[in-house]
C-alpha cells in the first residue's frame, strides 16, 4: 500500500474513462487512510467517492493554487464524517501529499482531523455535527448572490441520514425561497446510517417530493452511473434553480466483503481487508486533477471596514437596551461589511431600525434559528460582520450551531434580547435565563450584559471587530441611562458607578439587576451603609482586578442576576475571585424559582433578585451595621 | 364588557350555528382577557377561534371534569400565543370561571400564564417556543398508540409562522413514518406573523404539499367556514391516517378595524377599541359547551412500577460508563413505565442494549435529536419513564426542547455520551465540552457524571425516580471499576476514593479526570505528597459538605474537568466553596484549547487536564513539599 507522486495529470477535459480511475483512486485512498489511522469512515467515503470524482474533475470551478479566490466555487462536505474521500480528493488535487494523508490523518496535531474544518484552507466551516453542512452551504450561496454578486456556485455532499434533521428543511426552504441557483446539494443515498438502514432507505422519490415542495428542483440519479452523475451535475450548474441531487448509492460501494453491509460504519478496514479492497479497487493510483478553473478577472468584493458615528444618549433619560442595540445597528450599517439576521423578531430585538437603514444587507431567515445562525456563520466565513438577534430564550433553538460555529473560528456577534423574569407578563417560555451559561461556554466567546444605552451602543459596535462568537444580552424594559456618551467600555472591562473610601459591601449586577443594585444601594445609604455597585458589562472575560479589588476593600460581595444560579454572572465572579484566592463573604441571588407571568417588580421580587433582596442581602453581609 | 353565569348549555349535539355563536364568544373573551391584562395576543386568538369553537363542540372527546380520564383526548396549543382562545375555551368548558380569565389573565401567581404551561390540569405541555407544540403532539400520539393503547386523538393547533422551524418537519416526518392516524394538526393559516406577512403567505398549497411529502393527509379549507372546518375535523378524525388541516383564516376575523392588518401581532386592543370590537362580535355571551366525552370504560393504563435487579461488575475491570448505562437500563426494562429514546446512535451510547431487551419500548427517531427530546417529554407527561440518549454534543440541537420541558415540569432523564476530549481522533465537532453548563443551567435538573460502570449503574437506576430532568454523562472509553456493588451512590453526594489524615491537598474530578486524579494521588504518594481524591459523581445538587471539609482539611484543591472552564464542575465546586465561605487555594483545570484529533492520552494531555497537569499542579499548590 505504498504510493508515489503523481504519474498522470487530469485536466478540465477529463473524460469519464479518466474520471472512473480517479473515483477508484478516491476509494483506494479513502481505505488507505482511515486503515492507518485506525479509525475512520471508509464505508461512507466509498459510496460518495464517483459522485466526487466526476465534481472535482469536470464541474468544481476551483483554483487550487489559490483558495482564497473570490470565484472560486465552494464544496461543503455536510456529511463530515466522510473526511477521508475529502482529504483523498485533496490529494487528487496535488495540495495534500501522500506522506500528509497516510501519516497524519486523524493524529494529534495534523490538520487533517477526523472531521473536516477550516485549518484546512480548501474548507469554509466545520461539519461533523450532521445537517449542518447544507445549511451553511445555503449560507454561503446566499451571500454570494445577495453580497459578493461572485458567480461562484456551492456544493454540499449531505447524508441520507443526516435528512431527518429538521435543520436540512430549514436550509432547503431557504434555498427554494430565494431561489438560489448557484446551491446544489447532493445526497449520497446510500441506504445504511450509523444503527442500520435509515428512515427512508432507498426511496429517492420521498427524498424527492420533499426537496421539491420545500422550493428546490431535483434530479434523482445511481450515483455509481458516471454519465448519469456527470449530466445531473451539468443540469445543476446550469443557474436555473436550487438543485438537489438524489443519488442512489451503495455504502462500501466498490469493496464486495463490505458493501451494502451492515455493521461497517465508522469503522476502518482490518489491513487484511484492506489490502484485499485496494487489488479489488486496482491498486493505488496517482492521479492528479485539476478540474474547470473559476472564471478569471473576479476581484475580491470583501468590504472594508469604515467609522460608523455612533447614537449618544443623555444620562437619565429610560432607553432600553434592546432599543439602542438596534440604533447602534443601524449605524454601523454604515461599514458595508455589517449584515444582519432576523428570525422573524426584528420588532422585538430592535433589528428592524438597521432593516430600514440598510434592507439590503438585512436576511429575514423568519423563525428558523438555525438556518439564521448558520446564514450569519456562512457571511462570516466570506468576511462580513453577520449580527444574529432573537429572544435570548430562542437562541438555544441553535445551540449546536453556534457550538460548531466556534470550532470554524468564525466571527458572529449575536444578541439575545428578552432575558429574564424582567420581561413580564410572558411567562417562562420567552425568559432567557440560560443563556448567559450557554454563551459563556462556547469556546473563544465574549459576553456582554449592559445595563444602559450608551454601553449597549458601545458594545454593539465593539462587537464588529471581536475575532470569534461575541454575544450581546438585551433587556426588554428601558432604564435610565448612566454613561456619558464619552465613556469607554473596553470587553473585560467593568464599570464602577458608585464608591467610596468606605465601602462595607459591593453589590454586583448586569442590566436589570444593575439597576436594582443601584436602588438598594440608595436604600442602603439612607441606613448608613456605603455600598460599591459594579457593572459587570462584560460577563467573559470578566473583570478579576477590579472584583479582587473590590472584595478586598469591601470584603462582602451580593451579586444579583436575573437568570439560573449556574454558569452565569455569579459564577463567573466566583471564578475570578477563586483565581485570586479571595473568599469575600458572598450572597448570590439569581432565579431559583420556575417563573410564572407578573410585572417586573414582581417577578423579580419573588426571584429574589429585586432591591429589596439585594439590600436585605447586603445587611445582613455587613452586619446590618451603617456608620457608627 | 361584564359577564354572567352560564346562560345556555351546547351539548355535543350541538349544530352549527351554536357553534357561531360558541365561536363569538371565543372572540369576545379573547378580546376582553387581553385587553384586560394589558398585554397577549388577540389577534392571533381571533384567527383561530372558528377552528377551536368546532372542535370542543363536536370532536374533541373530553372530560372536563376529569382531565385524568385516560381516554381523554388531547389538545396542544403549539401557538401557545394564543392563550387568550385556549383559556376562553376553559370558560366556555365552565373550568375557568369568569372573573379568573378577566382578573388573573397573566397576572402574577396566576395559573392563566401568558403562554400555557401544565399548572392548568387541562395542558399536558408548555408551549410557548414555536415549533415545538407539534411535536410534543406527535410524541402523545405516539404513546397513545404504542404504550397507552388508548383510543384517544392528539389534536394540535398551530400557526403559520411557526411551519418554518426544522422541528415542524421533523415532528411531521414521525406522524408519517409512524403513520399516526390519531394525530391531527390544524394549522391556521392567517398569513401574518409577528413582523409582517409570513414566509409563504396564504400558500396553503405549498403547506400542503410539504405535509404530504412528509407522509400526511392534508385537508385544505377556509378556517372560517364553519361547515368546512366541521367536514375536515371529521375526516381527521376518521383514524385512517395522520392528518394536517391547513385553514386559510384572517388575523382578527371579526374584528373589522384590525382584521388582515399588520401591526396589530402582540397587541392587546386598546379599551375603547375593545369595547367596539365586542360589539361588532355581538357582545358578551355566556354560553356553556360540553362537547363529545372520551370512550367509556377506558382503564389508566400507567404502568406500575417494579424493581429490576442489576448488573454488578467487579472492581478492577476495565467498563465504560457508556456500556455501564446500556447494560443497567436493559436490566431497568423490567419497570413496564420505562421507555428509551434513540436518535440514531444507539450503538455509540448504548441504548441498543435495551433495544434487544425491549424493542416494544425502544424507539428510533433517526437522527433528529429535538423530535427525540419531545418524545420523551409526551411520553414523561402521559406516565412513563423516559431516557434519550445521545451524544453529549448533539443534545445540544435540542437544548430549547430540554428548557421548555423545564417548564412542562416533566421527569425526563437524558443521557450524553462521548463527552470531551476524552473521544480521540473524531474531533471537536463530537465532543460535548459544553454539556455540563447547559445542564445545570436547566431549571431543577440533576447533574450526574459518573467514573466507573458501578455508580454509572446506580445512578442510571436512580434517575427512574427523580423528579424534573436528570442527565447522566458518559465517557467512551473503558476505564477500571472503582466500587463495588454495594456502593450507595445517592444523588447530591459524593466519594473519596483516597483519604488520609495527612492529606496536603485535593483533587476533584469525575469521569476520565477522576481516574486521571487517582494517578496522579499515585505520583504524588510518590513523593510524599498526601492527595484526597473526590469523586464528584453528582455535579448538580453537589456535595458542599464533603467539598468544604476537603478544603478545611486539606487548603489546597484541584479541579480537573473534560469540559470547558465555564458552567462545568468547576464552578460547581466554586459555588459550593463560596456557600461555605471558604477560599482554599484552587487550581482549575479545564479545557480551553480549541482541541483536534489525537489519542484521549494526547488530548487529555493537549488539554492541560491529565494526571501530568494535576500532579504538576497539586504540588505548585503545596509547594511540593511532601512528608518531612
Amino acid at each position: 500500500m505504498t504510493a508515489h507522486a503523481p504519474t498522470e495529470q487530469l485536466g478540465p477535459g477529463t473524460d469519464l474513462a479518466e474520471v472512473f480511475e480517479l473515483a477508484q483512486q478516491l476509494r483506494v485512498d479513502s481505505v488507505r487512510a482511515s486503515t492507518s489511522a485506525g479509525s475512520g469512515h471508509p464505508t461512507s467515503s466509498l459510496s460518495a467517492a464517483d459522485l466526487m470524482a466526476v465534481l472535482m474533475a469536470r464541474h468544481l470551478r476551483y483554483d487550487w493554487d489559490d483558495p482564497g479566490n473570490p470565484a472560486n466555487d465552494h464544496l461543503v462536505f455536510s456529511k463530515g464524517h466522510a473526511s477521508p474521500l475529502l482529504y483523498a480528493m485533496f490529494r487528487a488535487a496535488g495540495v495534500v501529499g501522500e506522506d500528509e494523508l497516510m501519516r497524519t490523518y486523524r493524529r494529534f496535531g495534523s490538520r487533517l482531523q477526523g472531521h473536516p474544518t477550516p485549518v484546512l484552507p480548501w474548507v469554509d466551516v466545520a461539519t461533523g455535527s450532521l445537517g449542518q453542512g447544507i445549511a451553511y452551504a445555503v449560507g454561503i450561496a446566499l451571500a454570494g448572490r445577495e453580497l459578493e454578486r461572485q458567480p461562484y456556485r456551492v456544493w454540499t455532499l449531505c447524508g441520507d441520514s443526516e435528512m431527518a434533521e429538521g435543520s436540512v428543511w430549514e436550509a432547503l426552504d431557504k434555498a427554494g425561497r430565494h431561489r438560489l441557483a448557484n446551491f446544489v446539494a447532493v445526497v449520497d443515498v446510500n441506504r445504511l446510517g450509523q444503527c442500520g438502514p435509515t428512515e427512508l432507505g432507498w426511496d429517492t422519490g420521498a427524498y424527492a417530493r420533499r426537496a421539491e415542495a420545500f422550493g428546490c428542483r431535483t434530479i434523482t440519479i445511481d450515483g455509481h452511473d458516471l454519465g448519469a452523475v456527470d449530466q445531473a451535475l451539468a443540469t445543476a450548474a446550469d443557474d436555473q434553480a436550487p438543485t438537489v441531487v438524489l443519488a442512489r448509492t451503495v455504502k462500501g460501494r466498490g469493496v464486495s466483503e463490505v458493501a451494502d453491509q451492515e455493521g461497517w460504519h465508522g469503522k476502518p478496514l482490518p489491513e487484511d481487508l484492506a489490502d484485499r479492497a485496494v487489488a479489488e479497487l486496482g491498486g493505488v493510483r496517482n492521479l492528479s486533477v485539476r478540474g474547470p478553473r473559476p472564471p478569471a478577472g473576479a476581484r475580491a468584493t470583501r468590504p472594508a471596514a469604515r467609522p460608523a458615528p455612533l447614537p449618544r444618549y443623555d444620562a437619565g433619560k429610560d432607553v432600553a437596551t434592546r432599543s439602542a442595540f438596534g440604533k447602534a445597528l443601524a449605524a454601523l450599517g454604515a461599514r458595508p461589511d455589517v449584515v444582519v439576521l432576523d428570525a422573524e423578531v426584528g420588532n422585538s430585538t430592535h433589528t428592524e431600525d438597521f432593516k430600514k437603514a440598510h434592507p439590503e444587507r438585512y436576511f429575514e431567515t423568519y423563525i428558523a434559528e438555525q438556518q439564521m445562525i448558520a446564514t450569519a456563520v456562512a457571511m462570516g466565513v466570506r468576511g462580513y460582520r453577520p449580527y444574529a438577534a432573537t429572544f435570548a430564550a430562542f437562541l438555544t433553538r441553535a445551540h449546536d450551531f453556534i457550538r460548531m460555529a466556534a470550532v470554524s473560528q468564525v466571527p458572529m456577534a449575536l444578541c439575545g434580547s428578552h432575558c429574564g423574569v424582567e420581561i413580564g407578563a410572558d411567562g417562562p417560555s420567552q425568559m432567557g435565563l440560560e443563556d448567559l451559561a450557554m454563551m459563556r461556554a462556547v469556546h473563544g466567546s465574549t459576553v456582554l450584559y449592559p445595563s444602559d444605552a450608551t454601553s449597549a451602543t458601545a458594545l454593539t459596535a465593539a462587537m464588529a471587530d471581536l475575532p470569534g462568537i461575541s454575544y450581546l444580552r438585551t433587556t426588554r424594559g428601558a432604564y435610565p441611562v448612566l454613561y456619558a456618551p464619552e465613556e469607554n467600555f473596553p470587553v473585560g472591562g467593568s464599570k464602577t458607578p458608585r464608591r467610596s473610601d468606605h465601602d462595607t459591601v459591593t453589590l454586583v449586577g448586569a442590566g436589570v439587576t444593575l439597576h436594582e443594585c443601584l436602588a438598594a444601594a440608595d436604600q442602603l445609604a439612607a441606613d448608613g451603609i456605603h455600598a460599591r455597585v459594579v457593572d459587570l458589562y462584560c460577563v467573559k472575560p470578566v473583570d478579576a482586578a477590579t472584583l479582587a479589588r473590590a472584595a478586598r476593600e469591601t470584603g462582602a460581595l451580593v451579586i444579583a442576576e436575573d437568570h439560573h444560579p449556574e454558569g452565569g454572572l455569579g459564577e463567573a465572579v466566583l471564578s475570578a475571585l477563586s483565581a485570586e484566592r479571595l473568599a469575600p463573604a458572598v450572597a448570590h441571588l439569581a432565579v431559583t424559582v420556575l417563573p410564572g407571568s407578573g410585572t417586573t417588580a414582581e417577578l423579580l421580587d419573588d426571584a429574589g433578585i429585586s432591591r429589596t433582596h439585594i439590600a436585605r442581602a447586603a445587611r445582613a453581609l455587613t452586619g446590618g451595621q451603617g456608620l457608627p
